[in-house]
């Protein structure tokens, strides 16, 4: 019998927006280049040793969420009260599987224990306070709030409400990009595993300065995140009420299986035609069944990288990169 | 030019499961038949009158809710702590605009609540106290939780927790099916005006002794909810966690838009073949753009009525009715 493994890929993104290389100094530039890069292969580790596409999308996520650059765990943007409330969510394509989470305040890693509640719970998505009890029951050492709260993000916050106690900034720690962060800013990978089995996963802070809990796309299934074997992984980023009114991940898949049209073109589909006649902005990476690596975005541009089944590393953050 | 109103239809569902003749008494049988005609007349009035169909849903919805019969406002399930906790989703076709709250403890109507996250913020869904906080905002007197309590429910809690201090029922208070009222208690409803605008809309108390803050596929638009006046609307009602992973809502409308097959076939296929290998059960109804009505469950029976653009109502419960 021949082996039936196949070559492994994982695409990744850390969030879409009016990301433009003359508003960016090199600096901050290489430090975007580099963390992507280093997420990209955490997750392209796991695949090359034999691990699951779901293992392989947390590890780049996480790494993505310690990073302070990007809108999802440490670093991510404040509420209106001052605080960081997380969401995130998984999915597996072999068996159409999901766990999220939305609202958690004390979670490092969302992304984690979004695919906790999908392997050890009953249930897909879990909120608040209820999601941390859950984490507790399974072994998660709590954080305190202020581990994910930046000097950046705070001052992103103040701005936007008029304030003037904003601090100094040090050189890393850029403010630009507030305005399209508010709402595009989100973390998100795509792998297929050596046995075939696509896997998708994001994560987010949400918006700056949101209110009454709200809850945008990245935590939910068919609007954030969609994986099925049978046609496609996407993870999304962009304003999250567009994304969840036309089920944009969903969607997309539901145009390769039923319209029988390439993941690309499905993609363009939504995000440049559909979701822009909508009025959203966004973006999203995918895999199809053949590991074929996908972008699609509406945005002057997105942060994204990705390892093909050849191996080959791409970083890209703008259009034309 | 002619005047291009059209007839309006409305249908509803008052939840599915293991709703058998058998095991009805002819009094509970009459209830059910009463109050589902009663709900269903209620939107259609408002559709007669010229009003939207986002109003007739929300209409036919509050009677259920208002109702101890059914699993959604009073008389909803109760979580593990012995709490109501309310979700609701809204969705009009004519603009894909969407609101939803979820894990809501002092809003006698989430379905209204839901409608306003719809039409008066620039939110798609809003969680918990923030979702109370926002319905204080805009005029809402909250309710004590006390207020959706009852006897039968409390029980069903009980028994399943293995506890002894069940109170014995009045007549009207019967307590069959709470098996699978577990899991497949919601109420919905989906209308078609004289604009030719769809709407549907879903309100549930969730699974009895749910924890961590558990939301299941009701207020998840592309789940629970779905409409898109160029293919269908959607209400669905059955164990939330198949309906979220195959994303049921959505997924139907995708079908009717992409391979080009009628509304009833696109509903028998996620519900009677993919739902079901997939261990998922429940239910869903729907209109189409022309307001053919249909149904298609997977269980024994789901509560449901329509008044069609004859005008004609039907009152159904099992599955031979």
């Amino acid at each position: 019998m021949a082996d039936t493994k196949m070559a492994p890929a994982i695409v990744i993104h850390g969030g879409a927006g009016v990301i433009l290389k003359e508003r960016m100094t090199d600096e901050v530039e290489a430090a975007y280049r580099k963390m992507l890069a280093a997420s990209v292969t955490a997750g392209y580790e796991v695949l090359k040793n034999g691990g699951s596409s779901t293992d392989a999308v947390i590890a780049s996520i996480i790494v993505m969420e310690d990073s302070e650059l990007f809108n999802a765990g440490k670093g991510a943007v404040f509420t209106h009260e001052e605080t960081v409330e997380l969401d995130a969510s998984v999915m597996r394509g072999s068996d159409l599987q999901a766990g999220a989470v939305g609202g958690v305040k004390k979670i490092r890693n969302p992304v984690k224990l979004a695919a906790d509640v999908m392997n050890l719970s009953p249930h897909v998505m879990l909120m608040g306070e209820g999601a941390e009890f859950f984490a507790k029951e399974n072994g998660y050492e709590l954080v305190d709030n202020s581990y994910f709260h930046t000097k950046r993000r705070l001052n992103q916050l103040r701005k936007l409400l008029g304030k003037d106690e904003v601090s100094a900034l040090s050189e890393t720690e850029h403010d630009d990009y507030e305005i399209d962060e508010n709402k595009l800013g989100t973390v998100g990978a795509v792998a297929i595993d050596q046995e075939g089995t696509i896997a998708a996963a994001t994560s987010t802070g949400g918006m700056t300065n949101k209110r009454f809990g709200r809850i945008g796309d990245s935590p939910i299934i068919g609007a954030g995140t969609y994986a099925d074997n049978s046609s496609c992984g996407i993870s999304g980023t962009g304003h999250g009420e567009f994304f969840m009114r036309a089920a944009v991940a969903h969607d997309i898949c539901a145009r390769v299986s039923y319209k029988g049209i390439s993941l690309q073109q499905a993609a363009d589909e939504v995000i440049q035609d559909k979701l822009a006649e909508m009025g959203g902005d966004g973006g999203v990476i995918g895999l199809d069944p053949e590991g074929n690596i996908i972008y699609s975005f509406n945005t002057p541009g997105m942060y994204r990288a990705a390892i093909d089944r050849e191996g080959k590393l791409t970083v890209m953050l703008f259009k034309e990169d």
